[in-house]
Formats: structure tokens, C-alpha cells, sequence
């Protein structure tokens, strides 16, 4: 993709502010290279090579999706409506087990692919094969931080390959792709990784200066075994006692946390990543969003995979996160739609150490459209807010931007033969499942 | 419209089965005239003057959207986050009191639009200028359950006033427009409607041979209140002591129930119409839907008003009904994919009374195609039931017919012209925040 200057003419801008607030103006803006230059009432057009008609468009940061594993979507619909242990046992983990870094490229090319259609540029991923990850990443022009899904069991061996496998990505991949691949440890959470493991990642970021992802306190079993196993410390309490908690940390789920653990979440100032979709279908519970907001703990949206979802569509999160806060606590102030925004944008941003999630000069051109001429989005009455999180679903973003490029534009993908990758995500699911079927016979 | 008869060629049929489950079929379907006349593995194309091909879609019954006031599209995002007293008397009953029939037609149009364009071919109303809405409703082509909002808070006069109102539009409108728009009264709700208006209104569905559409349980204020008001009655015991209850009675929200209660719902055979997006959206608290599906008792779904939504997709409503239940009760199992679907589709057909919800012979052709060729749509690995609730959103469809016309193809409305509509919506609103604020100088 050959760089341009872009011209967006006459949008409606939101624009998150940081605070829970949003702030909505009508300008031009004009994207050099891969950051925005200018935001102005009538910049001159000959400033740019290529302009784009904002008129009854809203312009606002492209969305971040601060935790998912991108290539389950190859599996998405695999199994639903389970328990979590027969969905794992029985569905999940028997797939995964035929898994290659082929399979996973083309699911990654699959999930991006959903994620631009609905308006988010940039993604946390941790899982597996994360070579091939990388390489959908910098051919369809996304915006990512990847991880190494680490799991060791206690078992020395495997952690070693663990290190291997997330330090080779770092290696290979922090800050390629013009920078659009940044980098992280992934263990995969205190559960399934040593507290040996914890350790040495909590060392291994500091000397790499990458952070670290990883899934906290998601089910009330995970609370209870860990105070079995560690002398009554939940797991907040057990990272803190090794010194990991730190704020490079983005902890994915935190549904269940008592008031100590908030307080060490606010203390360390770690990064939590809400995902309310999964929590609801793999009915783990309800997150604490408005204590954690009350306390201005930085609170980003995941979709976690496809399969626990099952899709990738970040204004689906809004509107979850908005409404099952307020019906949880029956109080419907709680997660307002500009708090909403600004977790979904500025805070996913903050929490991922990228320097976009805002409309102002200087940051990273990602940045999406929104199409107002739907019966959906019809009229805007109040704040452009109370329509994005409420009215809108990712099929009204007409144009995504990322990193100063077109990736999408009148819902057409431009970097990638669509089509096609649907075509391979199929012949992908149909060929691991006869791996499957064969293995059993 | 001319009839003409229309041949689906190729199609993944997705059928509700009324009993919670589905099956699923690859097949041909004729529509003559209004109904489904053949369903089979290659029917002859020469019996057709209309052929879609239906490969790569996915052929479902339309969605029934039980409870909804469509012409409240125009008053999408006027106000949100607010205690529903706030939200009620500072910005909704402010607006309305300047509808009138021409903003009631254009909200209706508006509303339908987008109700076609997310795979609803069927809603029942309860608003007011119901002429309004039934003229939208017979150029649009859906099909329509409309009912007036009678309220009279105890008074003789208001209360005339309201059963002239409904019994005009029985009058006017009942089995009009082919037999797409039926009537049932719409009594309020027992905190807003009279004990002798509720007694009225019995009798005279009888007289009319029309159902009941009313307001239930969707507050906790609203139960304390009834108690307090009818001698320690809940509102269905209120009911039950006056003889309203009847299998023609459709019960929106039901949040607050106890089990003397459900029980009066099962033995009238009430229809249950569950919102879960209002109804976390308002705060009001989440419906016991696990109990009622226990008791087989006809639950249906409602996107209730597009201002506490605030859209009128019932994709959506689909997913928040089956996530809400399961992370409420802690149970992934509960509001399975194919119980949802048939809530949506089934159920809601049997509510309304009308002879449409599934895919038979002899069916209405209320009918719609969802493409798969989308991201979020790729792959189908398990059911179909499954793509449609957790993946799909209402963009997906491609194609929806009622009555055995075509009212929406490859997305584009066939019966309206949508611009215009918007443009339209756009200025009734502006009218309105004019009068409004005219009214308070």
C-alpha cells in the first residue's frame, strides 16, 4: 500500500476524551502518512491525493478489541451452550489439538477480516502460532499486539518451550509492519501457569520492555483454587506477592474481584480488559465495572474468540457492556454511552501502549466512518454517543482506516481478496475436523 | 404489488419447531400468492414468475417482534442513562405530547424500515394516530398486530375517549390491507388503566374477537404500588380476580413474577413477550424466562420502543435474551440457540395469532435469507440456530418477504424509498424539538 495523504471533508467527529467524557465537533482532517496532521473547519483539498465525503458520515476513532484469540473464529458455532469444562474438554481443546500455523494465519486473515468490517483496527490477540498471526496481520493492514498463549503446568519442559515460543515472537515481531506489530508476553493465567512461569515472564517483560497479557479471575472456581493452592491468596493477591502486578499489564475477564484485588488493580495501575459477551455466554458472571470505574482503573472491551462470542464486533460489546451494567446493579446511569465509547477507543488504546484511540493531531490515523443514512441510525437526537453504543452494529461502519491507510471503503476490503478468505476458512474447519474424525477412529 | 408466484432455489432452511428445537433441511420453496405452497428437492422452475437462487443463504421464517412501539422510532437516543422517572417525564412525555398522526406515519415508515431491513416481517404495536401507523403499515408491506395505548388513570371521561380510539381502529383496520394488519386492544397497563377500564376491555375482546396487548410486571415499583393499590394483589392476581386473563392476552416484559403468578400465566395461557433490552437498559431487572420456558409457557420477543433500546433489531434481541438468562442464573445451558430462535420466529407467530413462524405448507410466506458470505457468518460449524443468535446481526439479511411479496432484496427496500424516509424522520423530529421548546418560552 502506497501511502497518501487523506482528506476526510465535513464529519461529524466524537471524539473520547479519556475521562469518561466524549466531545463531538464538526472539521476536516487530514491524514499524513500514518498520523493525523490537521483537524480543521475547511482544510484546503490540495492538500491531499485522495479526499473522502464526510457529509452524513461520523468520523471517531477506530475501535480497540483488547482481548481475543483471532483465530478461533475458525471455530466459530464449534459447540455452544455448554458447561465450560464439557466445552472445553470435549469441543475446544480436541480442535485446537489440529490447529497449524497455516490454520491459524487463515483464521487470523478470517477475524481480521470481521474486525475491519465492524470498525476495529487494532487487536490484542494471545494464542498459538503466532507467526502466522503476525503475517495476517501485516498483509491486511491492522493495527496489533501479539501474544504467545503460555501454559506449563508446573511442568519444567514445557515451560522452557513456552519462553521459546513467546520470546521468538518478540524477536521476530515487536514493532514490524511499520509498527503496527507491537508485542507482549501471554501467560496464559495463574491457573495454568507455574508461579514459576509468572515470575520469570514479570522479569523477561522488563528486560524485553514489552508488557504482559493475561486471563484474570474470569470463573468463581478460579478464585477457589487458587486460595486451595496458595495459602488463601485469590489471584490478585498471589501476582502481587511475586511482584508481577505492574501497568503493563492488561488482565483480560476480572469477574470476580473483591475489594482487595480492586485495590491493587487501581495501586499497580493494571489494565483491565471487559468482555462482557463471553462472561455471559460461558455464563462466568458478571464484572464489577462500576466499582472499577469509580475508581478510575482504565477499563478497555474484549470479544475474546469468536467461539465464546460468537463474533467479533466491538459495537456489540458497547451495547453489552452498557446494559448489563445497568440491569446487574439496577441502576441506569452505570456505564453511560460516552463511558462506553471511551473504554471501546481511548482507554483500549492506552491499555495497549499504542498511540491512537483519539482524534487529535499527532496520534495514529485509525479511524473509522460510520454511514448515518441507515433507518438504524435515524435521527441523532441527543449525543452521537447514545447512537453508536445503542442503535449501531458494525455493519453501519462504512470506511476503516489504520494506520494512515485504507483498509476498507463503501464496506469493501481493499488489502485482501475477501472472497477468498472465506473460502479457506471453510476448507480450514472442514479439514481439521476430518484430522479430527480420523484421529478417533 | 402484483402476486407472483417465487421459486427459492437451493436453500439451508432453518425451521422452528415450536417445541424449543429446530431442524434444519436443504430444499426448494414455492410461494403462490401469500403461502408457502411446496416445499421439496428441486421443484420445477417453470412453476415460478420469480426465481432466487438461494446457495450460500440461509431461509428462515421472518421475525415476530411481539411488543414494540414503532412510531417512538423518531424519539431514538432523545435521552438515555437516566432513572426511568427522569427519562419519562423530562424527555419522552414531553416529546409525545407533540406527535400527531403525520409524525406517527413517518415514525411507523421509519420503524418498519428498519424492522424489513433486520428480517422482521411482523410486529405488534401499541402507541397512539394508530391510523397513522396502519397506513404505513399497509404501503410498507409488513405485517402488523396494532393496538391503542389506552390510559385513563381512573377517569370516566379519558377512559370513553380511550375505547372510542380502539374501537375505531378494530373498526378501520381490523383484517385490512389482505389480512396483513389485524387489531387487539391495548390496555396500558394495570398501574396506568382503571380496574373498570381492564373490565371493559375484557368484554369487549370478546365482542370484537380481538386479543389484549398490555404492560405486565416490568418494575419492581409497579408490583409494591399494585399491592398497595388492590388489597396486597400483584398485578397478575389483580388481573386474575376480574377474569382478564385469557390465552389472547399478550403480556409484555414480566420481569418481576413469583410463582403464584406464573402459575396464573400458565393456566390462562397468557403469551409471555420478554424484552430484555429495554429491560436492561431501563434497569428494570431480568424475567424469569428459564421458569416460564420450564412451565412451556409461549414466550416471545419484543425490541419494546426504539428510546429504550435503542434499535428494533430482533438479531440483537436475540442474543441478549440467551446471554442475559445465562449469566443471570450462572447456567450456560439455559436459553439455548434453538429455544431463541423459535421465541423469535414461532412463538412470536403463535402470540400474535397469525399463521406464519415456521417454514410449512400452507404457512403464510413471511419469509427471510440471510447470507452467509460474511465474516462474521464463516464457517457454519455447528447449527444454524447457532450462527443466527450468537454471530449473526440483522445486516445479514439479505432478503425478506411477507405475505408473498419481495419487500427487501440484496438490502434494498422494494415497497419504499428509504431516503426519502430518513430525510423525512429527520425533519418530524426538528418539527418537534421546535414545538417543544416553542411550548416552553
Amino acid at each position: 500500500m502506497e501511502s497518501q495523504n487523506i482528506l476526510i471533508k465535513n464529519a461529524k467527529i466524537l471524539n473520547p476524551l479519556g475521562n469518561g467524557k466524549t466531545e463531538e465537533k464538526n472539521a476536516d482532517v487530514l491524514i499524513v502518512e500514518d498520523k493525523i496532521s490537521e483537524i480543521n473547519k475547511e482544510i484546503e483539498e490540495s492538500n491531499a491525493e485522495k479526499i473522502i465525503d464526510a457529509s452524513d458520515k461520523i468520523l471517531m476513532p477506530g475501535l480497540v478489541n483488547t482481548h481475543t484469540h483471532i483465530s478461533m473464529s475458525l471455530l466459530r458455532g464449534i459447540a455452544d451452550d455448554l458447561e465450560l469444562d464439557s466445552w472445553l474438554n470435549d469441543y475446544i481443546w480436541p480442535m485446537e489439538a489440529h490447529l497449524n500455523r497455516e490454520y491459524c494465519y487463515i483464521g487470523a486473515l478470517l477475524g481480521a477480516s470481521e474486525m475491519i468490517k465492524s470498525g476495529t483496527t487494532c487487536f490484542s490477540d494471545m494464542y498459538f502460532y503466532m507467526d502466522g498471526v503476525a503475517q495476517a496481520v501485516e498483509e491486511i493492514g491492522m493495527r496489533a499486539v501479539l501474544s504467545y498463549g503460555m501454559i506449563d503446568f508446573g511442568i519444567k519442559e514445557k515451560r522452557e518451550n513456552e519462553f521459546k515460543e513467546n520470546i521468538s515472537l518478540i524477536k521476530n515481531h515487536n514493532n514490524t509492519a511499520d509498527g503496527r506489530i507491537t508485542t507482549m508476553f501471554g501467560p496464559h493465567s495463574s491457573y495454568t501457569a507455574s508461579v514459576e512461569l509468572l515470575e520469570r515472564v514479570r522479569k523477561e517483560a522488563d528486560r524485553y520492555n514489552v508488557g504482559i497479557h493475561i486471563h484474570m479471575n474470569e470463573t468463581m472456581k478460579e478464585i477457589n483454587d487458587s486460595k486451595e493452592a496458595h495459602e488463601n491468596k485469590r489471584p490478585f493477591e498471589l501476582l502481587d506477592s511475586i511482584g508481577f502486578l505492574n501497568s503493563d499489564v492488561v488482565a483480560a475477564h476480572c469477574v470476580w474481584l473483591d475489594e482487595k484485588e480492586i485495590n491493587l488493580i487501581k495501586n499497580n495501575d493494571v489494565k483491565v480488559s471487559h468482555n462482557p459477551c463471553s462472561n455471559m455466554k460461558l455464563a462466568s458472571g458478571v464484572a464489577p465495572i462500576g466499582e472499577l470505574l469509580k475508581e478510575n482503573i482504565c477499563v478497555s472491551l474484549g470479544t475474546d474468540g469468536a467461539s465464546s462470542n460468537n463474533n467479533l464486533d466491538v459495537f456489540d460489546e458497547m451495547k453489552f457492556a452498557a446494559l448489563l451494567q445497568k440491569v446487574h446493579t439496577l441502576n441506569p446511569k452505570l456505564a453511560n454511552a460516552d463511558e462506553v465509547i471511551n473504554m471501546a477507543s481511548y482507554n483500549g488504546a492506552k491499555a495497549l501502549n499504542i498511540d491512537a484511540g483519539a482524534i487529535e493531531v499527532g496520534k495514529k490515523a485509525d479511524l473509522i466512518l460510520l454511514d448515518t443514512k441507515h433507518p438504524n441510525m435515524t435521527p441523532q437526537s441527543n449525543t452521537l454517543s447514545s447512537n453508536l453504543v445503542y442503535s449501531a452494529n458494525g455493519s453501519n461502519v462504512d470506511t476503516t482506516i489504520c494506520n494512515g491507510k485504507i483498509l476498507m471503503e463503501g464496506r469493501k476490503l481493499l488489502t485482501v481478496d475477501e472472497e477468498h478468505i472465506l473460502s479457506e476458512a471453510k476448507r480450514a474447519i472442514i479439514e481439521m475436523k476430518e484430522l479430527k474424525e480420523a484421529e478417533s477412529e
